[in-house]
């Protein structure tokens, strides 16, 4: 089996499945008073603090939550005020945990921009300053695209926006970048998203850096943990193999960079010529975990199809949705309807080896010329 | 070491852990659309079957979530409408993902009823008819009184409710009832929230039945999961050991409740003629998984430190709280001061043994003599 589809999610690790394993002696409630829970406690909070480090911020707060699109929905929802004039900007490539919600939010008519994309799937940097204004209150902008990789520079653009309005509130989608391109946030960065699944830790745990916790909202009532802002039992053994996760793939992120880069540029380079093949990842401004192109003149579902008969499995547009209506990211760069149509989306990890991209390769070139012949 | 915290959380069963583990192999996402990922919906959407046939429901759906109090959550949000005219009724013994959720909404001056409570701790039935009338939309009563273990026949109570308005929405938590009492629903109960971490399974998921999909609202928005009510990665792993838990705990449900009930009688006839202890469960009206009572004249937080220096581990009031301040349902029981400071909550699983019941007991009676010979 060849998966190269991890950006949708990655296989856990062994070893922070035996990480779990050995957690589950912390099975007490966290919030029970007693001795074992006050333990557990402390185990959470300085987890907190090494996934800060991970992210290279020394203050601000660590909130843990289910899933990435938890932890975006608690972030915005909290930064939407019923101030009319608020304006609130959006990039065009976000993922649907973000970019779904700015739509419910220009449906309640409030003032919501969308920030242009550039043709190669990056974020126009010049026509998000010019949106910035006195009455902005929120921008959100994802560090690494999950169609295409492209990478946004939320560093350097965060300091940006807050030269034209200190007041505005900086937020990152980090999911695909974290622990694969160098992630260090500055000052300039309010809040910032990651999840454990896509960097080989277990699904059902991610959170967000968060600077000022006084600006958050509840989003769960309850028991009033995670600071009162999303209650429900402490997931101790989930919540510390996480902060595992986040510590290994941050050790191992250069080898790992150089590993993947390798890889994609296996497949780059056999392809690019290919006159069947229109690359939509832009690969020097992108992240080498994602390589996006199209296959001209044939359904994407059709070669997804035919290589998952093959035991090979690649991604069709983003993955995290369940349904393909188009894809909006691609509109946004202006591509082609058949662009769109034919669009994979490959995506890797460091468990792939050169052997499985070169039988992915085969395979897809048997297909295409299979399908080419068929249509003739 | 003595755990009798069983309502806080329960030791995950080896059986579940082993199962989590084999169904690592299911590590995909769920939404990929290629097969193996069209396998992995199968079982989930199988899960759902096996889960409702728990219930006793073979008709509506069930959605799965992080956990109970987000289920909670969502239901509540979803039969929230705009009208001023709707009420909206609450027990007084609500668990705080319920309760904080009703006291939320009377701040924003929504019309919203809390049913008086017994001194049994059970619901005063006649007060909720009562307070039924045209306006009516929602009603929300706990299975189970997670302090007090006070049963709720809401069976019964559903169809009353539905007599005098045919159109009021029946929730009930039953995450302190399912897999403890028999749970069979009828079909005047219109949602349901359950738990795995309460029944031996993993933390991090939990779910409800749901009667009428279209009613929800979406609490999390992104992918669309979840019939587009909450999005993020489906945990395939985790809602596969989920319904493992459930369908075990059902299997062995009179079994467990022999047992318990033996283990809680142990305790009740050895304390009933103590002059020190008052009782807050009526056992006559409550699940035996869950025995309060109050120590007189002794704060309960230093009979709990006392036990967890000898590795005996209760609860104080909610252990679902992170906060000790009073405990509500005791005082909507017109407990007197003095048995709110000294509430135990006792709360068993069918794994606790009698040797364990008779040390507890020992050391209970070891620290009371101490503490009042200290205080005298």
């Amino acid at each position: 089996m060849i998966f190269l589809d991890n950006a949708s999610t990655t296989k856990p690790s062994e070893e922070i499945l035996s990480k779990f394993i050995e957690y589950q002696k912390y099975y007490f409630n966290a919030s029970s008073g007693y001795k074992v829970s006050v333990e557990e406690n402390e185990l959470i909070d300085n987890a907190r603090v090494d996934i800060l480090k991970c992210l290279g911020v020394s203050c601000g707060n660590f909130i843990f939550t289910a899933s990435s699109s938890e932890a975006n929905n608690i972030i915005i929802n909290s930064l939407v005020n019923n101030n009319k004039k608020s304006e609130y900007i959006f990039s065009e490539i976000e993922h649907p945990s973000v970019y779904n919600l700015a739509e419910k939010f220009k449906q309640e008519r409030k003032i919501v921009h969308f920030v242009k994309t550039n043709k190669d799937g990056t974020i126009n940097e010049q026509d998000l300053l010019n949106l910035i204004n006195e009455n902005t209150r929120f921008v959100s902008l994802i560090h690494v695209c999950n169609e295409t990789g492209a990478i946004c520079d939320i560093n350097n653009l965060a300091k940006q926006i807050k030269e034209k309005n200190n007041k505005v509130f900086v937020h990152s989608d980090g999911v695909q970048a974290f622990g694969k391109i160098d992630v260090k946030l500055n000052e300039y960065i309010d809040a910032y998203t990651i999840s454990s699944h896509k960097i080989h830790g277990l699904k059902g745990v991610a959170g967000f850096y968060f600077k000022n916790l006084s600006l958050l909202k509840t989003f769960i009532y309850g028991g009033g943990q995670e600071y009162n802002i999303r209650s429900g039992t402490i997931n101790t053994p989930l919540i510390l193999s996480f902060k595992d996760a986040c510590n290994l793939i941050t050790e191992k992120l250069e080898e790992n960079y150089n590993k993947v880069k390798k890889l994609n540029n296996l497949i780059y380079s056999h392809l690019k010529d290919n006159k069947n093949i229109s690359f939509n990842t832009c690969v020097e401004k992108s992240s080498p975990y994602i390589l996006s192109f199209s296959i001209i003149g044939i359904n994407a579902e059709t070669i997804m199809n035919s290589l998952s008969e093959k035991d090979i499995f690649v991604g069709l547009g983003s993955a995290c949705s369940t349904k393909y209506s188009g894809n909006r990211i691609l509109q946004a760069m202006n591509k082609s309807k058949t662009e769109i149509l034919g669009n994979i989306r490959i995506s890797f990890s460091e468990q792939n080896t050169e052997k499985e991209i070169k039988e992915f390769l085969k395979e897809l070139e048997n297909i295409i010329n299979y399908l080419k012949e068929k249509l003739r």
